[in-house]
Order: structure tokens, then sequence, then C-alpha cells
């Protein structure tokens, strides 16, 4: 039988407050036994851009990173943050160790091509290496790893932190028996975005398939659910979603 | 007969441009062996505070570290150089990983006394576990260290790039043949600043005394001085100051 890992993102809102990240530590304290946090930037990333005064170009909706985003990524997500959750979980009684996807060469991708749209400093994660994170995890060390990977041309590129977590768990799928737990600020999917006590416990391909033709889903949760999909379709046991480490508790994906 | 490993020490000025980082990083590539890489933040971090408007308070002429201040020193020193130097080594075909005394609690510290003067953040290090950083050397792996160290608190602080660079070669004089190379800008101690062919070879403890009393040391290389005999002090072979690692060329100091 292969061993639990445990593989929790969190980005966004649940990163944004020193309470959000005290009560995100706290359920990654809880989870038993092996265990690797992916966080994304969350607000820090804006507000050190607005600081600085450096824009975030959008094109058709979607952000661009400038070489000065990207420096703003380094020093905030795999600075400020990074670090501080590593002291956080140390604190905690843990041995944590932060990491991007250029230390030990651990995650690689490419640069987005450049056509249709130049995204810039913007990369799609082609491989994790799992040999360091396997390590770490049996010398008992959590892995808190930000979203930036390393292209084949050794450039530290900004990568979606869903999609990093979903690479991580489905890496470790092969070994390990994975659990991967996109961790936000609502207790799942809901029926009704306005009410917490609507939660779908679970949810299989057809139903999401479903949901989305009835345009019932939140834009927001439509990348979690891709990633989570990925995630089960390339061997991760189970994929929830949800703000319950303690109980993992919230709306696991099935296939079937 | 103990390996050789070398602890690099790089600070200021040569951390200051792409052209700077780019000869460090070459002249750590051509060390042969173990090597560690111990960097401070340089001007980054001096650029980083005056662009988002946060004051450095000087009292009797020394650096006061504030919360928000240390913010700057983790984005700066331990989110952008530290990953650009990782990925920079990576490029050049080494495999490093970026780390801070947070990380697997690596550099263990004691906040600074608030009297006579509250530093406010900054620690004074009281220990450095060496076991991960044997074992990352000895799946040659180049541990790239930021000038950060955690209080038994678990707060990072802000901690002088040589004592780090000292107290880590000293810790690994156990049980390696140690050499601390202090990288900066300058061929080694000049007997006249403003002459670089002035350069002097060899340096014992007697003669640093004597140029002390004569004031005939620039005030800049004190801490390096004090920081590199007290490595010798504490077994590690070989204390070099200068800007040549490919030949270990510099000025090299002795007890005797």
């Amino acid at each position: 039988m292969k061993e639990k890992v445990t593989v929790v993102k969190a980005g966004g809102r649940v990163l944004d407050s020193e309470t959000e990240l005290q009560k995100l530590m706290q359920g990654v304290a809880a989870i038993p036994g092996k265990k690797i946090l992916v966080h994304g930037g969350g607000i820090f990333i804006t507000e050190l851009c607005e600081k600085l005064g450096i824009e975030t170009r959008m094109v058709d909706g979607r952000r661009i990173t400038s070489q000065e985003n990207m420096e703003v990524v380094l020093m905030a997500c795999a600075g400020k943050l990074n670090k501080g959750l590593v002291a956080g979980l140390n604190k905690m009684g843990m041995q944590a160790v932060g990491l991007c996807g250029g230390d030990l060469n651990l995650i690689e991708s490419v640069k987005r091509p450049v056509h249709p749209i130049n995204f810039g400093m913007v990369g799609d994660v082609t491989k994790v290496n799992i040999k360091w994170l396997s390590f770490f995890m049996e010398q008992e060390v959590v892995p808190v790893i930000s979203s930036i990977s390393q292209s084949d041309q050794f450039e530290l590129l900004n990568t979606n932190a869903d999609t990093i977590a979903a690479s991580v768990a489905s890496a470790l799928a092969d070994k390990y028996d994975v659990t991967a737990y996109f961790y936000f600020d609502k207790p799942g999917v809901l029926r009704d975005a306005n009410d917490d006590t609507s939660l779908i416990s679970c949810l299989n391909v057809a139903e999401i398939e479903e949901m989305k033709a009835a345009k019932a889903i939140h834009a927001g949760m439509l990348p979690k659910l891709k990633n989570g999909l990925d995630c089960l379709r390339q061997g991760v046991s189970c994929v929830v979603l949800g703000d319950n480490l303690q109980e993992r508790a919230g709306t696991e994906l099935t296939l079937n």
C-alpha cells in the first residue's frame, strides 16, 4: 500500500491577512503524515505593485507578467510570503523548507509562446522533479512551494498556483497515495454562492459539465475544478475543495 | 583527511548589478568541489526601501531594522536576489537551493537586547545546523544562503552577512577542511586604498592590530577582518579576502 501524502494549495484571499495565514497554518499542522504546501501570492503582489507604481497590464481580461511584475512576484511570493509561512510552520513544531521552482530545479516549465498573446514571464509546467520532495518528506520536512517555475532557459516564471499544486500532486501520485486539497475562502462548491450552507459534498465530471452548461458555477471556481479533475486523471486518489483542512471537508471531486 | 568546502560570502557592491552578479556566479562556478554561497542584500534593500518610501532609521551611525525594513529584507534578499542567484547558478550547470536561516531551522539566533540601543529585528547567531548543508553538498547541491536568521521565538531577523558566513564556515570546520572567502570589490586588503596594486597578500593578527592602531585599515574592512579571524580561531583552515575566486587570490589571514 502506498503511503499517504497531502498537497495543500492556498491562494487568493486565504493568504491576505495574518489571521487568514494563521488559520491556514493551523490547518496544515492538523494534517497527519507527509504534506506539502503550495501557495500563490495573494494580495501581496497586487499591493506591492501598487506601492511601487508598477502597472499590471491586462489583455483580453488576462494578466501580463512583465519583467518588473516578475520581480514583484519573486519579492512578495518567494520572499516575504514563503519565508513567513516557513517560520510560522516551524513555530508550530514542524520543520519547513521554502522553495520555488528554481530551487533544486524543482519545477520545470516552458515560457508561454508569445502568439497570439504575449503573456510575458509566464510558464507552463512541463515536469516536477519529485526526488527532493520525497526526500524532504521522508525526513519529516514540510516543503512550502511558491508558484514560480523555471524555464529550460533557466528563467524564473510566474505560474498559476492551482496548476503548480496539481502538477506536484500528479507527479507524486506514482509513488504515493495523494490527496490534493484546494484550500480557499468557501466551504467548497456551493449551489448558491451567497449561502455557505448550500455546500455540494461530492461532484463528478458529468455534474460539473451540467453545472457549467447551466452557468451555475462561479467563474473563480473553474480553474480549481479543471486542475482538480486533471489531478484525478493523473492518478491522484482524492481531490477536495474547501476551507476545512482539519476535517478534510468540502466538495470532493470524482471522475465517475 | 577532511574533505574541502569553500564558503563564499558576497555582499555590498558585488551584488549591485547584473554584471557584478554574473562575475560572482562565474567565480562560484570555478570553485572545485563542495561550496556554499552566503549573500547579503546589496543595494536592492536600500533601493526598495526608497521606492516604498520606508525610512531607514540610524542610531549612533548604526542601522535600525524596523518591521517594515525586515519585510523589505525578506523581499529583496530572500526573494529577488536569492532566487536570482539560484536560477543563475542552475543555468551554469550547478544545482542550487536558496535558503534563509528559517528554512530547515538552518540558522538560529537571539534577537539583540533592546538596551542600550533597540536595533529592532536584528539577530545574533547562536547556532548553525549543518546536517542539511552537509547533505546538500554531498548531493552536489550548492546552498545559497541569504543573511537572515531565525530567533528562538521563530522570528526572521536581519543578520550581518559576514557573520552568517563566518558562522556557517566555523560550524562546518569540525567535519570539513573549510576555506572562507570574503568576496568584495577590491583585490584584498590594500596598503593604499586607492591603489589596487598595493595588495597585502598575507596578514596575521599582530599585523592587523598594528595597522588598526595606525588607522591604516579602511573602516569597511574591519568587520570582514574580525569575522575572518573568528573563523580561524574556530578551526576554519583558510580565510581569504579578495575579488578573485577563480585563483582564490587576495589577502590571506593567519593567526600567527
